[in-house]
């Protein structure tokens, strides 16, 4: 396909451990219905605390994937 | 369910009335198809007018809710 | 006409009852000397206090209106 | 004081109500600590969502206050 | 529909010839999906270089077309 | 004039071929009653689509040109 | 008049000086057509280079002013 | 409390390590004086640079909690 | 201290003379409470208008200082 | 090379024709002193306008290209 | 040198495993060339998807450096 | 040449005296290496404090100068 069309959604992964597996996980997810993902984008990084420690991490990414023309 | 991830969707309310009740449409219209909504951002308010009155009002929000894991 | 032009004018609305009513005091005022309004957007809101207490809303908002070819 | 000085602190208010409440519930309480509150600015309007409805609007804003030279 | 709900969604179109045919594309693509298409918002103009010069545009949009009450 | 004052008018274009040509028409709107434009600057670019095609660009500049001293 | 709306207005300034300069000859002659100015803001602050120096300073700000109710 | 009302300070935390641990020893330090934070949004990412390596990450944070009504 | 924490505030400070003492009056005022201030950062300037000349200057900053660990 | 490293930088292509063939003369004009020229992002929009038409069309882009590891 | 110039370059460093990863593997590369690197800020995270899961982390900082008076 | 191509470089200026001069010393450190400076844009204003005072003015720029074709 010589010009492709390519759709972003908009997901938050959450993550006790780093800003990384938050990704991680959020790219995994979208994997399991959409299987063509190319890339993704950070758009936010923000966190719940508990306790005075962070106990979630959540990244909110683009993750484009493209789409038959 | 211990890190969650999260779908982000951005809808445009409109109310001849106000920003609350164009928002409430527009998050009452996306609990119709999805069920566990959790959060919203007001992300662009605009509106149309007519005979020098706001005619509609028009608030851009993202919708965020939990996707299984 | 085919392809209209259209100049937005920026307004600050003031109100002491809510976003709504200084936004539409903007829009009424704008209306006595251009009639042609078409639609407006929130680009700031603000406000004064007194007395620990909103005295006024302030906001801001860019108003469009055709122009005549 | 010819020349003032001003602090601006940054607050969310929360209301069930409307954007306007839970501005005015973030002034009252600032005011509670700090008295002479000058103006503020909206920076954020989010919510929570529970049932399909809009639970809690959260307005995050920033107030100003003159302080002693 | 006295008070309509959109929805937006993002996407990019690439085109090797201009800015404009790559929206076009997506807008098209989004069509064979979508039926009720309304206006779309440009928001990066981003593309690919080989040999020295742009081989594709990419232009990313939102798109907005309504949903049913 | 050693030291000129400019002002800058906020102007939405619309085209149904293309970015350019939306630019231009305000351009020469503007040029009908201000002589001295000298330059503009695109801050947003938008569009109606009808029938899965766009309809129309709507492309809105701001425009500066020198008033006198 | 207890609700005022305001019309804010863009203008660039130039000055061989300094910003201050620049800010105030677009506030004088602002001043020369509109005689009820309240505030500005500074927007963009940019300039002209020649032989490696600073040839103009040219700030850009809105200025706003009352109309009548 | 129902409407509770948010504080948000913003700190600078640093790490030789990571994103993740400049940000927790900004928390780590926040809780020494408030107790009940809530959560917390990454505003800018920075570092310092000696002998061609990362030597400090520095990861601006607002860090929210709740302050009694 | 090998990690050091810092805190940033906001202020506003006004002068009838320059940016240059806007900034100065702020960051002399905040020294008054805090000693161990490091950076600021300037994040608005505006002013008042009064007789068609700027009568004061209103530069917001953000200012860093440490915080013990 | 596994991790490769890239470099932006930013250029301001002019034409008399279009917004694509001022982006294409800045990358043809890269092209001369840099060869692997990989992608470029538009970041700003502009023209000079002469008799009321569009005299030049100012596009500015940042274009990316891999350096050696 | 009292008051010294910085220059600031921009570049996106990749990596297989982190985002400190691929900042250290830009800031090393630099390094090679320019030898008085100081600080740098973050200005985009982005990254490739492969089979579901990142293939690469792509981080865009800006980095400053002393270049002599 | 018809259609100049522009290059921009971001610099930091630095002086203990104000705004302006920052801004003249990172000019006049570019003009040494570059000659046919034309224009700049001032994207940052930050500064070092101590003692209570500013101590150094920092000035971030863009700095742009026409390339041959």
């Amino acid at each position: 396909m010589k010009d492709p069309v390519y759709k972003l959604i908009e997901l938050t992964g959450t993550s006790t451990l780093s800003v990384e597996d938050a990704v991680n996980r959020a790219v995994k997810r979208a994997h399991k219905t959409v299987k063509n993902l190319r890339w993704f984008q950070v758009v936010d990084t923000r966190g719940a605390i508990a306790k005075g420690r962070v106990e979630h991490w959540q990244v909110t990414i683009k993750v484009g994937f493209s789409v038959d023309g």
